[in-house]
């Protein structure tokens, strides 16, 4: 392996981490709550640190995919170490093994919290939290690809093993400019989250940490009860906001081309845009006789049927207390996640459409044995590599989801909350069911649990290989 | 399709089925307790349709995949249905959908009752329940298969239909034999029970009917406490039975023709020999302090492990209310299941082996990226077929799982009772936790929900496609 090559990216990660945590540093001069000490500190270290690696530049810049794996994966673990140490220093989260939780449990997206009340954290702590969930979103090493031009071309290594997606293109030719047009609509759109929530009477502060939250499709809100206490024209604009950070980026990237046709044809959008829509209707029906009134159940419908679908994790009702139909559906949705390309997790919806036409051609080929079909997506055949590798993928994630519960279980919890937690974390989701539901926390679950979960949390984020070749012992071989 | 070939096997099926339902009239006359009339009746009717049906032989006997699942898939439902009408006939079992749900639950070796309460059954149904173990045990195709000359050697797909695993291969050349020699090992094996249990101060009525339901993994029993208030020998005798009759039969055959060196080389079965001595020490460990002595607790541990790895379903103790880490080894051993080529049911220990290399390979494809190497079983390459149509059935599994719990969901009981209630019909095990745990009774569910178990016990036993093919509509065009 490429050693050099994978420390020059980590130190290149350090920096950029440590450029981004001064902003937490300036919402502490704003509040003036003291915390920025902490914050400049470790900026400071991850700055020097980083450019002092940076320094000498490896010859030999080839980064393969056993590189590009090894390189995420162990970049995410060096940022989440890094960016606990806040919180632990500041003794806002006592805990090592909590505060390491709660960060990757941002970086990931998920959004559970070992916190039983939020309010009481600082402004800073609470925006720090909630911009974890934005850099973790689109990927730091996309950030990275974005900004550094590096050379060679075979540096899309590093984002294939970042992005989520059974198959991650190019929308250019050069990455580095892919990258740019996804952080670029990345940023527009949150930009315009900010704002409709501040026509909806939302503070800045609340508005800005609610929408770097939603774009990276996280989960940590600033109130104990989430969204509980917001207005329905809030709720609906985080709903749609959150079903829109679920769709494949390439979409807007079309639209913004004027390729209109091209954006509505996908058909892995298509497929997730009618898959919420059958589930609002579903789980609406069911929940109906809970409610007064029919504007509340749909809006409660469609909020937690777009924050589990988009695996972000808001809370605008109990849904534990909801029909056992509901409450299926919304397992489902967590475990099926968002599109490809997106910024959601999960399984993900082209998965989830490739192993169904592979189904049903598999049961046509008994029927018809000498009609040899091609599974397809979007008029183009499915290549085979990208079948296996979804195949294999499924199954990988079986196996993790189940050594995962057996720790787990070690907790003596029932049954449903120790498959919730592990599905919740694994899919990057936030609360789970029963207790881990939308009014509970991760706190009370045992040290070893913790630490098991938050592997599940980076595994998912990063679909489970780059976090598993870090544990093949011929990784290191010279 | 070859319709008349479908048909035709179909009438054979009948003629079986009705010549072996003369055994519980004899039952009816040596205890005199009546019932024996309406098993006359069905059997003479299916004889009569049987023998009549069979008259004409079609002139194209060719039996193609496509032919073969279809025609196990609706042998299983005639059968099922016919059995099923001595239990509403003689009003035993009121209810219609009821009674179906207790006959395919026999003859799928699944063990699920609707029945709170067994002891008050005659024996002659007592017999009849137990006894479609057995016929389902090795399967009615595969007797006929041995029984009935066949000509043209395209009925390999008939036995493939109806014998679980990834791959169906012959023990000999001639179909006919390779099904007799299974046949004749289930039958000296089943003797052998019989004769261990009278041992153990068994009467003989009982003997028989733990011994037929043991051979063919079922799990009806003939008390209202399943295995309680049995000995300790019993549970022991029972215990190691249900083990062997989950290995694969392969092994047997190459004891009997003295190949001892190949019966312990077959890896799976080494593998389920781990799994289990694995899985005993585990739940020992865990429920040794809720007993007074370890003596009892190792017998509960290997008892309930065997019953459900090898998805029997038989209950020496009520494993409901044992730790979660113990209830999450045993919900695992009941996906696994048990040998390919075995009587028992699940997704087979073979088709995880084939899916943990995969998952292996495709790590180390990421590392080595240049070195191709294959998935080996027994030290021979799996073929890309079955390994394709290994991750089908794992998706396939998953999507009729699914789709299952959101039907069962709507009776709106807890996650767990959906959720297990699902695993032990689709992996033919019986009692799930919670609800329909080993105290329990699937007799309160809807009967949407009856309906769609008893779908899910014939799909699991016929390893999902004889049944899913039958859905398919170019199946009838001609």
């Amino acid at each position: 392996m490429n050693f050099s090559m994978v420390r020059f990216i980590l130190f290149q990660v350090m920096r950029i981490e440590g450029v981004l945590m001064l902003l937490p540093c300036l919402v502490s001069i704003i509040y003036g709550d003291g915390e920025g000490l902490y914050y400049m500190s470790v900026a400071f270290a991850l700055i020097i640190a980083g450019f002092a690696g940076c320094h000498f530049k490896p010859k030999n810049q080839t980064i393969n995919v056993k590189e590009g794996y090894a390189a995420t994966g162990l970049s995410w673990i060096v940022m989440s170490l890094a960016g606990c140490l806040p919180f632990w220093l500041s003794k806002e989260i006592p805990s090592f093994t909590d505060a390491l939780f709660e960060t990757v449990s941002g970086f990931t997206t998920t959004g559970a919290s070992i916190l039983s009340e939020v309010e009481s954290l600082s402004h800073t702590a609470l925006f720090w939290r909630s911009f974890t969930h934005w850099i973790g979103g689109m990927g730091v090493l996309v950030f990275l690809l974005a900004l550094i031009p590096m050379s060679g071309g075979s540096n899309i290594n590093l984002m294939k093993a970042e992005s989520p997606g059974p198959s991650v293109g190019k929308l250019v030719p050069k990455i580095r400019y892919s990258a740019l047009i996804l952080y670029v609509i990345y940023m527009v759109m949150t930009v315009l989250e900010v704002i409709f929530l501040l026509f909806g009477g939302m503070d800045l502060f609340d508005a800005i940490c609610v929408s770097v939250g939603t774009a990276g499709t996280g989960g940590f809100a600033v109130r104990n009860d989430s969204f509980m206490s917001y207005s329905i024209y809030i709720r609906w604009v985080v709903g749609i906001f959150m079903f829109l950070f679920g769709v494949n980026f390439n979409a807007y990237y079309y639209m913004i081309m004027r390729q209109f046709k091209k954006a509505f044809c996908l058909e892995e959008v298509r497929t997730f845009f009618i898959i919420v829509s059958i589930s609002t209707v579903v789980v609406f029906s069911r929940i109906l006789p809970l409610y007064e009134n029919a504007a509340a159940a749909i809006t409660d419908a469609f909020f937690q049927v777009t924050t589990v679908v988009s695996t972000t994790g808001f809370c605008s009702a109990d849904f534990d207390l909801w029909p056992a139909t509901a409450k299926f559906v919304l397992c489902f949705l967590m475990f099926m996640g968002a599109c490809a390309g997106s910024t959601g997790g999960g399984v993900k919806v082209s998965r989830f459409m490739i192993l169904w036409k592979s189904i049903v051609r598999e049961v046509q080929s008994y029927i018809h044995p000498k009609i040899v079909k091609k599974v397809t997506m979007d008029n183009k055949a499915v290549e085979a590599d990208v079948l296996k590798s979804t195949h294999v993928f499924i199954s990988t994630y079986a196996v993790i989801f189940l050594a995962s519960m057996f720790f787990v279980s070690f907790n003596n919890l029932d049954m449903t909350t120790t498959f919730t937690s592990v599905l919740a974390t694994l899919n990057n989701i936030g609360p789970g069911l029963s207790m881990v539901g939308a009014t509970c926390n991760y706190g009370f679950l045992s040290g070893l649990s913790k630490w098991v979960l938050t592997f599940d949390m980076l595994a998912g984020r990063l679909e489970l290989f780059p976090m598993l070749v870090l544990f093949a012992p011929s990784l290191y071989k010279k």
